[in-house]
């Protein structure tokens, strides 16, 4: 039943009768019971407890309507569930007990054993359970943007050291960038096991690589991913920011739907991309603060922009702003159900 | 003398006998004789304290043999000269006492005193007359890039409440923007009058904006500025960073050199902009940590696709890393000056 839903149709290409509808990072600081239900709670201890990080995902189902559910989760799971000294600092992010930078720093890195997955596994059973037939969408960081944060060791504007590593030490860069994938591997495969529908790599910071060493240093490990994860069988969706010069390359690493982030104009991303994939995306999260007029006829030309595309999974180009006003996601889900696919 | 100088000979279009080379922040954090001037000093007093802002400017010309220097300052010295409550706050950046955010915000902005502008002027003299032929260059931040911290309030990674702004009260934006185009006008002004040769307009943010919106809410506004010190007569350099979708709106703005961003692969940006267009830029400065031979091999990259532009001036694609080796930006200078412009 999952599988007839206007999102899976969408995803595999069809064109629903209605548009399908969510947003990246619905589960989060936007909406209030959020908030009162993380009251007090680490985030990553909030992502490894199955109830909470369970009820987590469905507020914004519950709330919104939506189409889909995507696991309440964190870029970073998989490092902390292998063991990885790591840490998430209110208002910081990500931050590591040590950098990762040598050929000894990744060599003792330790492999993630599956039986750590249990509390993901319990939490997407839990979610699949109460969702009924509105599927749950997998999530998981690429290898590029996890491992910018274990180069860094902590958030960074520029990627500096990051950006460096790839050159001066291709072997390191490799091997690390192999480890992430590995992980990611188990991370996705367990919640598509535990009843998964669909799932998306998350490259945030792909757009910070000039696309030459995007190419060299970061598309073949989330290659290395996403044909991992093909016998599975499920939608896979690729999403990076600041990614126009790089659609293609999304596209090619293996995904059946590329994420259009929100500084690629709809129909830039379409002409570039072609009439046979699937696009997700891509409203302007900085209008979701603007009257509703302009919100719409913003929305109405992403949709009809994506028109040119196979089909269209309607989403924001980057994820939910705290301070937005969460009746204002209820309406755009409601203008999407008001499209057809 | 000066306007012979392979700096000027290329920003008119020439090709000079020999590559000029500068670096966006080559005044900084890199430079040990510039963490002694600086310590003990907060950003904005040095920026007007003539001797101090002097001597910063001049410490990079000394050590590396640069072909040009560029007044150190700040993106809001003109806003403080005006009288606005901003400090730039050490680690975060430039802070504001309050955010202008409505249209009597706006109305209450005060006109900047060109005679405020005189410790500009000195600095800009002390520096001319210590370089005797080698260019000064005047600075300045574009409009949005300005009007973006007034707006947020202080320094910002999404600038969604900018990015609203500009949806939700066009009427208001278009207005504070005109203001900070008339005291960036006066402030460039006062940097040429007082012996500055050239002038770089830097517009850091315009890559967070969609294309559409940097056409209709910041290219007026740097258009404007650029018109306004046409008169002047010398050569007017604008840059932003993430700028590859947006070239071609940075030279019809009223620019004589386009800045190329690090992102943004130099033959792209000559394609881009066709062979009439001077270019500066764009060494990744995230290659000034690799191996020699690395960053080598990508400099002669840069430097052999920018032959097919009018003309080009060395630089890098983005500010000088605070951690930067100097002994390599001197090599960096010594590879250029071996090169024919």
């Amino acid at each position: 039943m999952t599988a007839a839903t206007p999102l899976l149709r969408a995803y595999r290409g069809e064109r629903p009768e209605r548009l399908p509808v969510w947003f990246m990072r619905q589960a989060g600081r936007s909406l209030p019971e959020y908030r009162a239900t993380r009251e007090g709670t680490r985030m990553l201890d909030a992502c490894l407890t199955p109830a909470l990080a369970a009820e987590i995902t469905l507020q914004p189902v519950r709330r919104h309507g939506v189409d889909a559910a995507i696991l309440f989760s964190d870029i970073v799971v998989p490092l902390k569930l292998a063991g990885i000294d790591v840490e998430i600092e209110p208002g910081v992010g990500p931050v590591m007990g040590a950098p990762v930078r040598t050929a000894a720093d990744v060599a003792r890195l330790p492999e993630l054993d599956p039986a750590a997955l249990a509390p993901i596994r319990e939490a997407v059973g839990r979610c699949v359970e109460e969702l009924g037939t509105t599927p749950l969408i997998g999530f998981a960081g690429a290898p590029f943007t996890v491992a910018s944060y274990l180069i860094e060791g902590r958030p960074s504007r520029d990627h500096l050291v990051t950006r460096a590593l790839l050159h001066t030490e291709p072997g390191v860069w490799d091997e690390l960038l192999a480890w992430v994938a590995r992980q990611t591997e188990r991370f996705l495969r367990a919640q598509v096991e535990a009843g998964a529908s669909a799932l998306q790599l998350f490259d945030s910071w792909a757009g910070t690589l000039p696309p030459a060493d995007y190419r060299t240093g970061a598309l073949p490990h989330s290659r290395t991913v996403l044909e991992a994860v093909a016998d599975l069988g499920v939608p896979r969706v690729h999403f990076g920011t600041r990614t126009v010069q790089i659609l293609t390359d999304l596209r090619d690493a293996g995904a059946d739907v590329v994420g259009i982030d929100d500084r690629t104009p709809m129909a830039e991303a379409v002409s570039r991309l072609g009439p046979d994939v699937t696009v997700q995306g891509n409203i302007d999260p900085a209008l979701l603060a603007a009257p509703w007029a302009v919100l719409e006829r913003h929305i109405r030309q992403v949709i009809t922009d994506a028109r040119a595309a196979r089909s269209h999974v309607l989403n924001l180009g980057h994820g939910v702003p705290p301070t937005t006003d969460p009746d204002v996601l209820t309406r755009v889900v409601e203008l999407a159900h008001s499209e057809t696919g």
